[in-house]
């Protein structure tokens, strides 16, 4: 029976999560959760997986969520930054799913790995803020990370039983998101609903608005870097609209490895709980051949620059990549605000980025620093802008 | 410093084994080849490679290959089976590739097996006929048999790091060979230069016009059962045109692996001698952006029986593959003498299978006697048939 902690169980991956562990539950067991204002959803997660401790955001939302409780529980429940690391560590859970969304996710997260729980990671702000710190302390305290999201849970299932130094180059598909083919002009017209209304995949809004924009990509391929140690230059991205081919390896030699499916989060939240077995389900099959076709281009970036803004900040390295994706949060918010345009988001996490003076080699406060500047930094752009 | 040894070294693969040990000299060294008549190719390679041994077919041969020699050279020249077997069983050798065309390939391989070498295989009749033998003796003797055909290596690859029984199906990929969108009218017409070409793989003539009728799937899919331990219905055939695929597999959670490449025989023969290290070659990397399309169908059994009768053969098993194997040796024959038509080969294979009574758990001998006895059934069956 594996224990589970879930960090972030009323967003979608957290769902899905419990989804999967309500169909086996024979092999796991829910010991915590951590939410943020849902208690809607919360409550029923508790009543139904019966947790020993749970986390909401605030005191408030906790007095509210006991009083909605109507099973009898002896459900702890806690709140703000300390409840969440207190649920991020409890004691009897083997692995932590890590699914808050945004950067408010790396510091319970590097809460579960110091009290040595593996990570089922989610929440790619995690690297994609603290890359280095993380994956040094989860070496230290020799905890597994085990990616989540589909790209790099494809990544990780084609390495695995591969010598990292037969790897050449890791190729991450995108599927291009709702505007892969508009043109310039179409671009400074779309609204938010088109932008929400993914092709391929049924995601949280912030990670929606990230697709279209390419954006998600440029975060994917910084997360990459630190989860399979691959410098920038050797992580390619591929525009796959079928999502079909989750991702890619290339090794020495000129083969591929290619991990692929239907596009379903349920199978790679099941693989990182299960690993190194896998577990039948009862999601249909992938029938290639009624698929038929599976294209492959290379993404516009002119288009779509946040993913070369993404690359060079990942290139650049130090605390550039928390700014880039504070900026990115930020923005994206003005954006579901309708309060700038969609080809807006890269102008303004340019000029955020441009605006910062990268610290190399940062600890954990300069990283939380330079994510409270860049919040700051691109209000005020926003603001300006919107002027 | 890895020592082989090569039967069916001036074959097309043996041809590219050369090329990929000429090109490591650090790594490989040839001990001993094999080879049929070819005196002019087998004397450079002698030359260039320097064997302990070589093995012709016939002692003339033999003679001739010696007087030919210009070089100074201290190879021990041998022929027939007994040299054959001295071949595929000199002591030094680490690893033996078995690359004799058709059922030819079988003794000497067993000979290797039986001399405790890994095998590298590229020779599937040898599973064909005797997989299950071929696979205890393999169990016994502690030795690895590293696939070397695209698709089987493709599939080994794949299941590097999975464990056995979460493994659903295997997919075995097929390019659809020169007549893929024929109509049952062209077929009709098809003459040996058009079956000759093929649109992506440069091979041996036998094999390519099994690849035009599928007879090289069923094969395969044969092949495949004892390599990986599968049941024949959870082998699965998809037509992929573009032969950038070179098969796949799906886990028991609908994850599958598919292994890509461009179609260069020389990748997976270096991987057999490598394996399970991998290494940098000069063959252009795969660029899926210009390919662009990777297409799946279902193939058509009916325009193309081979397929079918294989895959049923597989299921019948005992003697019937042996038998399946011979009589398509011998109609290719027939129609690479161009006294049959390339319609003609699936009915007189199955002709030739339906008159055979199946003996169930051969030993080696029966095998033999079957294969004898079909090529001669198959001769008279074409003979009939031209009347």
């Amino acid at each position: 029976m594996k224990k589970i902690t879930i960090l972030g169980s009323t967003g979608s991956i957290g769902c899905s999560a419990l989804d999967v562990v309500g169909k086996n539950p024979d092999r796991f067991q829910i010991v915590a959760l951590a939410a943020g204002e849902n208690i809607k959803k919360l409550k029923e997660q508790i009543e139904k997986f019966r947790p020993k401790v749970a986390a909401v955001r605030t005191k408030e939302t906790a007095l509210k969520l006991r009083k909605a409780l109507t099973v009898k529980t002896r459900v702890k429940i806690v709140y703000e930054v300390d409840g969440l690391k207190e649920v991020a560590s409890f004691p009897s859970a083997d692995i932590v799913i890590s699914a808050i969304s945004g950067s408010a996710g790396l510091v319970p997260t590097l809460a579960a790995i110091n009290a040595g729980k593996d990570i089922a990671l989610a929440n790619k702000e995690t690297m994609v803020l603290a890359g280095e710190i993380v994956t040094k302390l989860a070496i230290k305290k020799r905890i597994k990370i085990i990616p989540v999201d589909s790209e790099h849970s494809a990544i990780f299932q084609c390495l695995e039983g591969s010598k990292r130094e037969n790897l050449r180059r890791i190729i991450l598909t995108a599927s291009g998101g709702p505007f892969l083919n508009f043109t310039d002009n179409q671009l400074k017209k779309v609204t938010l609903n088109q932008t929400l209304h993914h092709p391929k995949w049924k995601m949280g809004k912030k990670i929606t608005v990230d697709s279209a924009s390419m954006m998600n990509k440029g975060l994917e391929v910084i997360e990459a870097k630190w989860l399979f140690d691959m410098d920038i230059n050797a992580i390619d991205v591929l525009i796959h609209p079928q999502s079909i081919v989750h991702s890619m390896v290339e090794f020495n030699d000129g083969a591929l490895l290619a991990q692929m499916g239907v596009p379903d989060m349920k199978i790679p939240i099941a693989y990182a709980l299960t690993y190194p077995e896998r577990i039948i389900n009862n999601i249909a099959p992938l029938n290639l051949a009624k698929v038929n076709n599976l294209e492959f281009y290379k993404p516009d970036t002119k288009k779509f620059p946040c993913l070369d803004i993404a690359c060079k900040a990942g290139v650049d390295g130090g605390t550039a990549p928390a700014v880039l994706n504070a900026a990115d949060e930020i923005a994206v918010q003005a954006f579901m605000q309708k309060k700038i345009r969609f080809i807006d988001l890269p102008k303004i996490i340019e000029k955020v980025l441009n605006a910062h003076i990268i610290i190399k080699n940062p600890s954990l406060d300069d990283i939380l620093q330079a994510d409270r500047w860049a919040r700051m930094e691109t209000q005020k752009t926003t603001e300006r802008m919107i002027l």
